[in-house]
């Protein structure tokens, strides 16, 4: 495209495809593989915080922080990814969420109570 | 702020935050739990495809196909939390590993080739 | 116990308590960090098949085959952790759990169709 | 074989081998897809625990008790059917794995101590 896209989000979804077109990857990047590689960097995320306290959680060292954060980045770019190859739109989609959330889980109703909303009766 | 956010993932931010302070979920929103929260959506993506065959996974049915976008934008819900919680900025932190990908990952040696990086000799 | 238990699982299970007696991690081992230690070492496995087609996923080299077998026991050694600490029975309920599956998926109705049981109308 | 199992594992192992080929689904489960299988179980586990504190954890309700045990006999069934496919003996390479795991983390080196191996100088 001639102008190029003004959104974070979009601008990485153009940068990613071409990261993996240069190298040939998109036969590798199936929907399958892509959510298969997005659980496995959710794995990882998880093992830095398995044996933390929930406070500790709240306040790694700095290498541990960088280290999590590079995790978060390996989740976003796979989801953006993962996103472009199905042709969705993240950002459109989570709104969408958040509004059937705000229905699903009316504050007044739900307030410091955090079961799943199968459990309301 | 005065000034709202301009960037789709900042929005989305400032607007989930909302939406948890509502509700006086912060207490459970630890980063612990957020991690914990998202690996299980990423899990809910995985059952989508797991008999799939890889074509299969790129021609999803509509129904099947919303509800993917469905477990993707939750997954983009807890990823942008924990990364606020976190004071993560996802944007900068994802073009960071983008670069350190190019260096681990050259175009003209993994060409066509999935390994992982620490696998090659 | 003065009679040593006679079944594999149970023969972990008693091992692996005394070795986390012995280093003081019981304080570690609840329900909640199990799960996600478990969950941590299922990402790990994933990421061993995320690139490999379904034929490769069934030839693996030696040394890939070692140590997805390691990731293997991994989770069978946090799985049997976790059982010990709810006292859940393993081996009672997967046969429970078998039976369930009987009733929900009747051999002439799903010969050869791998949708999950929601999906039946 | 002419003699039946007589260990808890290898019964459940020739069991499940025989639902998958009632139901004509060995074409589905390739390693691939049941290490997803076995990651998504996982995925479930972990909402059951992701917003409870450590202690609630340990004290399930008899409801939330009982599919906390279904899920593990989930991920124990996805387990046997992959070791299964993959030719890998899990009680064995569960005591080799103990092995590795008592001279990664000597007792009187870790007593108390839950950081990973890979963290220790």
């Amino acid at each position: 495209m001639s102008v190029p896209p003004s959104d974070s989000l979009d601008q990485l979804r153009v940068r990613l495809a071409q990261f993996a077109s240069a190298r040939d990857w998109d036969q590798f990047h199936t929907p399958k593989n892509l959510a298969m590689a997005l659980a496995g960097e959710a794995g990882e995320l998880l093992e830095h915080f398995q044996w933390l306290t929930p406070e500790q959680s709240g306040s790694l060292s700095p290498d541990k922080h960088r280290q999590v954060a590079h995790e978060l980045a390996d989740i976003l770019i796979y989801l953006i990814r993962l996103a472009d190859k199905l042709e969705v739109d993240l950002v459109l989609t989570a709104w969408d969420k958040i509004a059937l959330n705000e229905a699903r889980y009316p504050a007044e109703r739900v307030r410091g109570d955090a079961r799943r909303a199968e459990e309301y009766g």
